[in-house]
């Protein structure tokens, strides 16, 4: 069932006592770089450093006493194994998470600290799946997908929640788009709350299934998509793509090289550490595509997982 | 004249309409790290990157409207300079900034970014001395000294005013240790706000002046200190040392080491950008030649300018 602004709402309070209320912040250089007035929703500084624990946190307390001794389970290598298995952790029950073995060592490491119990596959779809569902079977695990479940959903959209409360004019939020989860709760909740409130997705050019999606009036599959954004790889989900066909007004692409300049401006301007799909959301201020010039507008950054061993403005001047 | 609480406040309320209020963040895995309760005043959103900007502009708000038409003066190449002529620039009024010909590139433009009017000199104290007292002799303006002002260390101790007001059963304040000018303002206006509380500064081993000055009972002077903490290399002045031998319980050294790991694992971990001077503050939780463990312990991030191009961890690993 599609989620509402009451299940949002539940949401916010069943991961209060747990999830950071993470702040908002403002940067005159920015305002000043894009014509807006721009407020930053700081999820990159909520726990596991992502707006993911927002809806881990919610799907995993949601459950009964006795579906949740088994514990939860879910098949990701990003922000959501390690969201999950924090909030797995807190309530003292196992997580599962089924990750291919050729994921990155730091991914791994950052899963396994959080205490998830992780198994390794072949790194394909449906190695994962079977990997998952042999997992269920035996464990009687709740599967908590990333973005196609209500719960999760309900979750991420605790954070306009919040931004709403700390500047209720806004006049357009902008969030990243991926499978969804963050924009359909986003979307629902914003525009439950106030009415005419613009919701608009950033997405890279080079992963632009979401943006054809809208066109096509039906989801349309990310195929291997290249682009530095890697939190934003996957296609939308059922649940996630008729909210966000109802609420949202647009989605806008953004370049490589504009996540990139984007990306280490909010580092050099507003001090905080932000992954490049959080760039793809400022990104559509930045490359003033359409015009928002003189609105109040929210972002939210979606995370703020980075390897700084590896940053892209040092790895393309390399290259 | 020493300031006191009572014009930290007074600074708290002048300015309120021009400065952020920074967010106070906590950290579960600084927490486990550390064995303290860890509270991260982020001075490095502040304006300008740093809690330079409240002293600066409590200093050029605090002049008459006389006094002000002449403008403001200093000599300073660091955060200081731009904090200066940014207030000075929101005044309405002329900012001389008086930094040496070989000062960086990238600190000679954000200064000329805030509109400061700026004057070259040879790179000794002597010469920006003159220059300066010829700057003010010729225009009228008003000397903001970076950290010897009352009206400089009562707007630094506003950011104590907030942290306080956060968590106001805080047991330890940990603050880096240049000039003073952080340190004295944040001693004297939390001691005069909490009795009890320790106020303890973290000052790089290389250059260990104001530890070599708490030691010896008079200012020893800071002779060509060589630090990644660039914001730490001046010795301490007279009017901020008499308070910080009154208030300030003790001040810790750091390695360089410890303050490069320090910076790296606050940027991975809390997602925000420090500079090495506010590693310095974490350092001393970090390096643990003090027990802190299970207390309430307020650190005030000081800054994050740093330049994105050659970061500390990197640079080691090349060298």
């Amino acid at each position: 069932m599609t989620p509402t602004l009451a299940d949002v709402r539940a949401a916010a309070e069943r991961i209060q006592p747990y999830a950071h209320r993470t702040p908002t912040l403002t940067n005159a250089s920015l305002n000043q770089k894009t014509g807006a007035q721009v407020f930053l929703k700081c999820e990159n500084l909520q726990k596991v450093g992502a707006f993911k624990f927002r809806g881990a946190c919610n799907a995993t307390y949601a459950l009964s006493e006795e579906k949740a001794a088994r514990g939860v389970c879910t098949h990701s290598s990003g922000n959501h194994a390690q969201a999950l298995a924090l909030a797995a952790r807190m309530r003292g029950i196992p997580a599962y998470i089924v990750m291919p073995g050729n994921a990155p060592t730091v991914k791994k490491n950052a899963v396994a600290g959080y205490g998830g119990l992780i198994t390794f596959c072949e790194p394909t779809l449906a190695a994962r799946e079977s990997a998952l569902e042999a997992i269920r079977r035996e464990t009687g695990a709740a599967v908590v997908h990333p973005y196609n479940d209500e719960r999760v959903i309900a979750g991420q959209g605790t954070a306009a929640l919040e931004l709403l409360a700390d500047v209720p004019d806004l006049d357009v939020i902008i969030v990243p788009v991926g499978g969804g989860g963050l924009l359909s709760g986003t979307a629902l909740a914003a525009t439950a709350l106030k009415k005419g409130i613009r919701v608009i997705a950033g997405e890279p050019e080079m992963a632009d299934d979401a943006f054809r999606s809208m066109q096509a009036g039906e989801i349309v599959a990310s195929v291997n998509p290249k682009t530095i954004a890697d939190g934003l790889l996957t296609s939308l989900g059922t649940l996630t793509f008729p909210i966000i066909q109802e609420h949202v007004e647009q989605i806008v692409t953004v370049s490589e090289a504009g996540i990139v300049e984007t990306m280490k401006y909010i580092w050099e301007r507003a001090k905080i550490i932000i992954e490049p799909s959080s760039a793809v959301a400022v990104g559509v201020l930045w490359e003033q595509k359409i015009n928002l010039r003189g609105l109040k507008v929210g972002i939210i950054l979606s995370g703020g997982n980075v390897d700084l061993e590896k940053l892209p403005w040092q790895t393309s001047r390399a290259a």
